[in-house]
């Protein structure tokens, strides 16, 4: 079993941001497994997405169930396999999940950041990335990797630094938000500030959580993840169990009470997300979404902002996606052909909309753990 | 220009409901276009679905903009003429556009409904309308009309009062709910009922309204009602006009300010429903939505439920509906073939997703104005 270690780098310079601020004086927390060769050419970077972390692999000493957002597919002997690779989870800036996030003391002024935090892009994830990569003494990257998110990091990552990235793997990804993602970003968002216990993003001084608006985010969240495939086989229109256990037959008529298992499912997702995630990362994090769109300082064309990509590409989407639908993968990789780039280009079919970039699937194991192999034999052993 | 009259029927009696409860001494809200004729043969019942009322067609008087919600469809020379039909349209009970709601006094108690109004379903509704007709002497309906929940209640006419209806309109309808369905009504409930502003359902005595959840609810809904593609043509990626007019070239960098017009729209939505809608109606007309499901009496199978049907249908899908699918119009066809019912059934290609059967397109008004018009053939003048 892959043990994982917690580290984080501290970064005294200003970091300057897309928005024309900057932040100083802050932290990344990040995970390394595997061993980095001689020459460094081995260095894999994983970007994570909305709700996940560094901890990318692994469990943590004496806590089995600690696993990693990602650790079906990164390991020993996994796709990813760390017997070869020397794999780097990174946490974002502005998350809650270690690196300086709103909950953090803003040094200039001495007050926790809160709402003030700087809104950061996914360019600016990616400098901050690069960064890290310095302090490590890595120039270049044998891949660079994500999902959904993580994905619009991997393909920044190939345009903002296209000399340090010989391999970038988009998963589930998009070239942008359309308006129906930046619509359910946006009425999450409003369930978050309108609820009384945000206090305009400072309620870490009031001693509260804005719980309410956290769990009705995640339970829309939760909807735009699962296919309505996948929805309707795990749930379908069952009735919730009693509190024995027994099954009811009929229904209780009732408007704010539990009927279906569907509720069920929801509410405790909104629940347990609202007892750990924070509210002002919530925001950040989905503002991050709607505002990547590389293509958007090309005149919207695609084709032209892809054109200083140098690297190859694999790319994945997954057919019952309807939050990243493969269509939107197809943009990215018809651009990519436009550009004569090399990729391969996968579009799995699997039950589980857009969760099923982080579950098992046969084909999509090995799809990547094949491309891997490829970039291992690129690699001095 | 058609000029509207609202009218009210009390009803002293009670109405058993489907919970086993009942309620009395309550008041339906209507109106009426066109003239019954001598033998009341050409009856045509519209049905109303969730943000909708009695007021289906025309203006009143001294008021232009007051348009009924389904006057494109409904008038004179319209295709649902009332210069051969004599049209109905009736507001639900727990509505807040005139019947008796949860707003209302329950004469039980001498105090406001609020959270107590009973749980009414599809059926209590089709219940409530048929106490209508026989108050207005009307025993056969020419044909009973609806759309989205509309629709529903449009079916279960056929189920419950097979020997009163000749033809039923089912447009953009569903046999029942799916868990996504429910997975929304139940976030925008939610969003409704954690709001400190609703007090249990019992704000009025409050002086307050829970307009918080309300618009998340609309926010919601709008987001369903709309296709993909309309989305992206109406609003796409662009960003909000600054209060100048001026369109603005840059990102402002705001997680909780307006940025894209999407978000715009949506905002505006969410405050103009939460002035007027009511909250515990919301509740509980998305219950009755939740609710329906004519297969449940019947293990699951819509072709026994719809076998007690026995009048002529027209059922209307929209290519682009992806809240009520075509699949889901289609599984009603299947079932009423199965049976050997006689059925008209049309996938209109039409880009406006579940908002399409309000709206005017071509072959949608032309298709219903050519089946009404075989009605009228039927009835005598």
């Amino acid at each position: 079993m892959l043990i994982a270690q917690p580290q984080s780098m501290q970064f005294d310079a200003a970091l300057s941001l897309q928005s024309g601020a900057s932040i100083r004086g802050y932290t990344l927390a990040y995970e390394t497994y595997g061993t980095l060769n001689a020459d460094k050419s081995n260095a894999v970077l994983i970007c994570h997405a909305l709700n996940a972390s560094h901890h990318v692999a692994g469990v943590y000493e004496g806590q089995p169930k600690s696993e990693g957002w990602w650790d079906n597919m990164i390991g020993p002997g996994k796709p990813v396999d760390t017997d070869k690779f020397f794999v780097i989870g990174v946490n974002n800036l502005g998350s809650c999940f270690g690196s300086t996030g709103p909950m953090h003391v803003n040094p200039d002024t001495g007050k926790v950041y809160g709402a003030d935090f700087p809104v950061v892009t996914v360019e600016d994830w990616v400098n901050a990335q690069a960064r890290l990569l310095d302090a490590l003494g890595i120039q270049t990257l044998a891949a660079v990797m994500g999902g959904s998110l993580g994905g619009m990091q991997a393909l920044s990552w190939t345009l903002q630094y296209p000399g340090r990235v010989r391999h970038a793997v988009v998963v589930a990804s998009a070239p942008n938000l359309n308006a129906e993602n930046i619509a359910f970003n946006e009425v999450a968002r409003r369930a978050i500030v309108t609820d009384p216990d945000f206090h305009g993003g400072h309620f870490y001084e009031h001693g509260v959580i804005p719980k309410r608006g956290l769990r009705i985010a995640r339970m829309i969240g939760h909807i735009t993840y699962l296919s309505d495939d996948v929805m309707n086989e795990k749930f379908g229109r069952e009735l919730r169990a009693a509190v024995d256990g027994v099954v009811r037959e009929g229904y209780r008529y009732t408007t704010q009470d539990v009927e279906f298992q569907i509720e069920s499912y929801l509410r405790y997702q909104g629940d347990k997300f609202s007892e750990y995630f924070d509210a002002n990362t919530y925001l950040l994090i989905t503002r991050a979404l709607d505002y990547f769109d590389p293509a958007r300082a090309h005149e919207g064309k695609l084709t032209r902002a892809l054109a200083a990509a140098r690297c190859k590409f694999l790319l994945v989407s997954f057919s019952t996606d309807w939050r990243f639908s493969p269509e939107r993968s197809r943009e990215i990789a018809r651009a990519l052909l436009d550009n004569r780039r090399e990729l391969t280009y996968a579009e799995i079919d699997a039950p589980h909309g857009h969760d099923a970039f982080l579950l098992d699937d046969a084909r999509y194991m090995k799809l990547v753990r094949s491309y891997f192999q490829g970039i291992a034999g690129e690699v001095t052993a």
